[in-house]
């Protein structure tokens, strides 16, 4: 049953709400509802907050990361290790892996993983670039940080093809049971992978 | 941990989004990189239709709900049976009760229901209008369709107080187990209550 709007302004701001993705009419209404009850300032300023994003953000010429300048602040930071260029597929990739504070080489997004299911091959991604990089010199490792799938294996493999040529170290992120997680509950796969790829005990 | 955003517009943008109900970091950065990925003239149109909502909704000032119009299309509408008016809470509500297709009359949204707890007194909600409109004469029937907790009883009583002087018919929406529910997984207050409030079988 169509929903009946008291309001075409409330419908057309429902409508744009639900069209983003996990956000349902029901969903959707009630953001919405709840930006009404807000200050017109508030709300202009969520709206002005949106658009100025869209208009001005831009995305690093060097590792596509999402950046203010034209390139990023970790690209551009003297104190990084520039030999060690991380492999992610996303954005949120990097803000994962920069709040462990573990690692202080260089990114390089992907923008997404070959999917030939959801038609996405190596040319949608940005992987002539990363290759690019590699050739240009300085470059001592590429560790491969993808999701540990079919897709992700897949994308590792032909990273690994493309780069074969070249004088680089290709690493992976390590697979194995999750720090804090109950070895009962481990997936089968996994807990076989993490007995074959045992690491000396350091006591 | 904070989070480290690699730009600035990014995180003012998510800051805005994780504002919303529901809407918690991990998901407004979902949605903030979901619209970067849009044309900007989609992103834009869905910035405006907030802002544009927010500023030009208005709310009838017969019913309180919603309208592009002073008064409000259901409240303006003719063939609607204006001696009966049907309190409700929410904006939502009327929506609800309209999908129904089974009411006819006028509504007259609240606004909230009484709340001690929350902070919200009937000085808070639309009650005063509602006895205006009882005390304007014309109305023969109001329907209390508020929630069935302590708060809905609790505002139905001072309603009813506030109308007991007037010669007009209070009504309360039915209670009871919901239509297609499993008697077994009714909770006893309402089965109980469903008993005691049986009515004559129509065969």
């Amino acid at each position: 049953m169509t929903q009946q709007y008291p309001s075409r302004l409330l419908e057309k701001a429902v409508q744009e709400f639900s069209r983003l993705p996990g956000i349902g009419r029901k969903t959707a209404l009630r953001l919405v509802l709840h930006l009404l009850r807000q200050d017109t300032a508030d709300v202009e300023q969520f709206a002005a907050a949106i658009a100025t994003m869209k208009r001005e953000v831009m995305f690093c010429r060097v590792c596509h990361n999402i950046s203010d300048s034209e390139v990023c602040p970790i690209c551009s930071d003297q104190r990084r290790d520039a030999s060690t260029i991380c492999v992610v597929e996303s954005i949120q990739d990097v803000m994962a892996i920069e709040n462990t504070q573990q690692y202080h080489g260089l990114y390089h997004v992907l923008g997404g993983i070959i999917s030939p299911m959801d038609g996405i091959g190596p040319g949608d991604l940005q992987i002539a670039s990363l290759t690019e990089r590699v050739a240009a010199g300085g470059v001592k490792e590429v560790i491969l940080a993808l999701s540990p799938t079919m897709e992700g294996d897949t994308t590792n493999f032909y990273i690994f093809r493309k780069l074969a040529d070249y004088d680089v170290r290709l690493s992976i992120i390590a697979r194995g049971v999750a720090v804090g997680g109950e070895l009962e509950y481990t997936d089968e796969v996994t807990l076989g992978r993490s007995i074959l790829n045992r690491t000396p005990f350091e006591g």
